[in-house]
């Protein structure tokens, strides 16, 4: 089983069409990937802010298959793949009850921050990635985010 | 004991400085008002898509304390208050570990949707006051804020 | 020549990593089609605003050469093509300086906003087609970006 | 003259009541910021990332007047005032055809990035302030972004 996010479509995600704005699914996807790397140990804050080593976005795609509405609770289901030394894809469902309403992929080279020069992925993204593929074992340590 | 909302920064939520951009802390306050909606059995689909009634914000305030980094976990606390028979406010702090990063303000006026003339508060939202009233006492000791 | 659109990188279009977040390289397109619907005599305000003919965007998809930062001045160049009776997409360039920074596509259906049921472009839309499709040689020229 | 702004307002900038999402406001007000900074000769990148001296906003406030819908076209009216040694406030009128939609301020401490501690405001924002306390002679002679 894969690594599921949990999310409530927010009134900010939605645009005057009355549905979520169709950027704003990759941005939720995106969480699901922030979500997925806390689960595995890894912290946020080093791994985004001034980091030696980053995972910058070269291609991202996103496919609509029916339109998503405030206070709709969505389930992402987080997919990565490895693609090379230096190259990882990450692909996402976003599921809506029974139905996928959009489906997503992200692409990441690894870079030294500094240089801007590919290298290596460290071994922590490759235990991510290694860990994320077995499956949900992980996840279903996740606890679900409280509201008290 | 006042609603509190957990949230986790997101990537997305920051800018170029390395924290969460200013206006975004509004919106993380305002999702914790949709997530206290919720609780209380209100259906966000119907509350914000197309309604009869709605409660537009009609002034917003924020001030900040300490900057916020992604992966930082907030805690936001809410409480709202009845200011008239058409108005209401809502208090938020948002905390992380011990420390209240930001304080912020709604206040919100209740209007028919196709006149957009005021009216008085409808039952539902009177008994979302009344319900996270009963923790609101450290309310009343937060300093207005003036925006002039 | 295709239809460009001038736009500053804002403060706001940024993430922590120093440059812009990569789903707003997608709203900065969006921006530069507006525009584009605007240049043509059509009217945002009953475009997108409960209109009873819509055009939701079915795919969209991104590929990033070089980042970008708060102040650069990037150029959107936006080639239109009509893809079948109810279906045409939209291929963006994003250049900054002499360099092309993305590209990006966004795929549309036309419907009926009541039913969400496909039916033929109208002639505004087509019109539109039209008057931006003298300069848009250079799209036949841009590789469709698969998302498997 | 105070310095004005010119800016349509986008589909990613409405929610799902049809109308300008209330915290995109203050983010519409900040472009202004940014455009008047631009204007006095200060390059934003180097204003906003990766600074030794930046300016933070400590406080932030707005109040609606009338909604804004995608494709109206504000002009923002932006006036800063120096408050102390180490402060400054800007206030912002949102103004659509002839009416006055929003009114907003942002207050601002100086800081050396590296401490985070308070410091006089450099000659630069010395400038800027005075620049744009005399008035609107430098926004005649901005350029209205121009799309072709």
């Amino acid at each position: 089983m894969p690594f599921t996010y949990n999310r409530t479509i927010h009134f900010q995600d939605t645009d005057a069409a009355g549905v979520v704005y169709f950027a704003n699914i990759l941005t939720i996807c995106h969480e699901a990937y922030e979500e997925s790397l806390i689960m595995s140990g890894i912290s946020l804050k080093n791994f985004f802010t001034n980091p030696s080593v980053a995972f910058p976005i070269v291609h991202a795609g996103v496919d609509f298959f029916r339109p998503l509405y405030c206070g709709d609770n969505v389930l992402i289901r987080l997919m990565p793949q490895q693609l090379s030394i230096d190259r990882f894809e990450v692909a996402y469902e976003v599921i809506v009850g029974e139905v996928t309403a959009a489906k997503a992929v992200t692409r990441h080279v690894c870079i030294e921050t500094n240089s801007r020069t590919k290298r290596e992925l460290p071994e922590n993204m490759k235990e991510w990635l290694e860990m994320n593929k077995r499956g949900a074992e992980s996840a279903e340590r996740r606890k679900s985010r409280e509201v008290i």
